[in-house]
């Protein structure tokens, strides 16, 4: 059993605060061995970010503010709000906007090692040894 | 992209309200191919229930209420509040107390199939077609 504190993760590198606004708290990676990784996002009020997963499915749920899921795929749109999952389960290219401040729980598969860089496509890039 | 909202699973399959009190909504199973099930559970307070998933991995993490988590192979206690994820790794019995509302986002590996039942340890039992 792990019990992980988002407070003991802050100001480490499980915690990726990005450039655009967004913070990622990772609570379990790869090197957790359960065969997802496990992730705390918060988007401030205002931010659009797109993000497209080639190597990764991921299912994503909002406990907490509001915002609006375009699919780029398709141009569908969705509102976010407390109670609502999506999840990428097709690499779908989207965009992420919060109109308030979104809390999100991610799961990802496979799990991220915590390396990965987000391209100019807004991917994450596996890490060179998890490459096949 | 599959976008799925709690109230939609209210009353379905998807929602289990179990005779001792704690409910467990289930986004994504086993046929939605993530690799991974994901679920939000709720514990109603004072709810205290033991748990031992000898055939899952399973992450859970707390938004919501305040508990406290009992390791019944150690005898350790944690306090389960907003920002704690425990992982239970090793297929650990645990007890989970409930001292206000806990609301648990959780994801379990292997996924879910929404046909196990709870045997009298509190483990899930593979459904016979996901048996070796």
């Amino acid at each position: 059993m792990k019990v992980v504190r988002i407070d003991d993760l802050r100001g480490t590198d499980q915690e990726v605060i990005s450039p655009a606004g967004w913070t990622s708290v990772r609570f379990l990676l790869k090197k957790d061995g359960m065969g997802f990784s496990f992730h705390e996002t918060t988007f401030p009020p205002g931010l659009e970010f797109d993000m497209w997963y080639k190597n990764h499915v991921e299912a994503v749920y909002c406990y907490q503010g509001k915002g609006l899921l375009t699919n780029r795929e398709t141009g569908e749109e969705f509102v976010i709000e407390p109670g609502t999952l999506y999840a990428l389960d097709q690499h779908d290219r989207h965009t992420l906007k919060a109109e308030t401040e979104l809390k999100l729980v991610c799961a990802f598969n496979p799990p991220v090692t915590g390396r990965e860089i987000h391209d100019e496509d807004g991917a994450y890039i596996i890490a060179p040894e998890d490459q096949e």
